[in-house]
């Protein structure tokens, strides 16, 4: 059996998890090749502005413009904008740079003359130099509403302004009944040469989730011809950015990569796992999954573009050995 | 006779030279004592932001953070917004400021959840600091139209894009039949302690009237009980600031304080030259105004105090020679 080189790729992904292993992909695989699918349940507006944190944080990843001592947000940011609305009496809890301003006054504006999100996205791409294509999850407004011990809170004042403090016990996905999937991504799911699905390691349920309640999206995913795979989040038992080992904690689930294998369920073809969790193999092989323990953590560029490069020889063995 | 202190003044302005009158005026007179009625005919939507440059001209100049370089805009202003709107493809021949845009943000943001341009300018104010109370014309959108050889342009497009080159053939005021007088406005309008109606040295054409366009505006302020005067903003036939002069040539009409004295009519009761344009004073009083020649050029504080002074006892003098 001799391995093709794939041909494309889509991968899906949340905030700045995802969009590390994203830029290791994008470093490996030509703009034709590979579609980036976004979630956009922490979408929201503020100050009248729509704002597309997990979009953003992937433009800015990909065009080199993340600020890395951040996680979020524009390198090289200003911030005369915001003290000024400080000063005008405004909310300032979400902090806005000057020129991360200009993302969401170009989106705001062509949202409002009537382009799709998945028009402007492409138009904010190109703007910023990316060649690859990034797709929010739909062009409907669906909002992540996180279920607490103090009541229901939209991602962002969870997220942002609540700093993750308060006990999670469940999401709902506001608006997601209304979703639909848009032509790009059902001709990129029904397409011949799409040879893999990457589930990239961002929080499963308030980063991929809002994805897969998109109505469709989950069959469409299990019923595309390449197989699914998804890299952990988890790295012994820890999340390395992000609430989700805490949101783990606070729904009674096992705190570690298993349980985020199970989570996905037979959406799953193949599951990746950090080197240090290794331990955990037979375990996702019970499962009935493929899996692979590889060094996960992405610190440098070079250990982005090697996480990819094992989840493209993963994808590319699951599909040699299913082959008849 | 004896003169009495001036009770409440209303002072009609557009952009920079009239706003330079009233901020003497506002060092002159207490909050309660004046209220500032501002051109809004220039208000256009930029980016998905309602810009209202002559409010702002007013706003900033009365709370000391207009940038005197510039001539709009606010002082110790950075650009990095706009650097980035102009790589994601945006226009930038308006040239937003960092600081500025809160001003815009904060503003849509209220307009857009329902406030008036009334009340969001009251709490603009209030979070600059200033304390006399800065109405816009009405609340309803008023756009001025510029007629010129080349075709008709927005005010904006006119003043800013292409820098007042075109010819002028003549104005519109788009909306203004559906324009209202505020609340506020009628009742000061109508109230017994209202002295004096001060027309700042505003562009006549598209800074004055369409505040005069409104339906009911000028009936309502010759009605009042207190005088109307204006002062020129030409002096020696020569706009200080402005295309004022450049548009009365290509209309037809002389360019000195006469014709402007001649274009407000009879609206006025008085109208104020400056000391180097006194041998127009018996012309202007030929009209049946009341006249004086004053320092008219503010270039300090101290000259826009000094003609505000005058302004006052100017409209004390017409008072007390009204008396019967």
């Amino acid at each position: 059996m001799t391995r093709r080189p794939l041909r494309r790729i889509l991968a899906l992904t949340g905030g700045v998890g995802g969009a590390k292993l994203a830029l290791g992909l994008a470093h490996l695989l030509e703009p034709e090749q590979v579609t980036f699918l976004v979630n956009t349940g922490d979408d929201f507006d503020h100050l009248g502005l729509r704002i597309c944190p997990d979009i953003d944080t992937l433009l800015y990843t990909l065009s080199d413009e993340a600020n890395p001592e951040t996680g979020w947000g524009r390198r090289n940011e200003t911030w005369h904008c915001l003290e000024a609305l400080e000063q005008l009496g405004n909310e300032t809890w979400f902090r806005l740079g000057d020129r991360d301003l200009a993302t969401h006054l170009t989106r705001t504006a062509a949202l409002a003359a009537g382009s799709s999100l998945t028009a402007v996205t492409g138009k904010l791409a190109a703007g910023l130099g990316i060649r690859h294509r990034v797709l929010p999850m739909c062009d409907e407004q669906v909002a992540t509403m996180i279920g607490t011990t103090a009541g229901e809170l939209a991602f962002q004042h969870y997220f942002v302004r609540e700093r993750c403090a308060p006990q999670v016990t469940g999401f709902r996905f506001h608006g997601s009944e209304q979703a639909t999937l848009g032509p790009t991504l059902q001709a990129l799911l029904a397409a011949d040469d799409l040879d893999g699905i990457v589930i990239c390691p961002s929080n499963p349920f308030v980063s991929v989730d809002p994805i897969l309640a998109v109505p469709g999206m989950r069959a469409a995913l299990k019923a595309a011809r390449a197989p699914v795979v998804a890299v952990s989040p988890i790295i012994q038992g820890a999340a390395i950015k992000g609430p989700t080992a805490k949101m783990m904690a606070e729904l009674g689930v096992p705190g570690d990569a298993l349980a985020v294998a199970r989570h996905y369920g037979d959406l799953l073809d193949g599951f990746m796992l950090d080197s240090s969790d290794a331990g955990l193999l037979d375990d996702v092989r019970g499962l009935g999954l493929h899996a692979i323990a590889t060094p996960a953590l992405m610190l440098t560029l070079q250990d982005k573009m090697n996480l990819a490069q094992s989840a493209l020889d993963f994808i590319n063995g699951i599909t040699t050995s299913n082959a008849p």
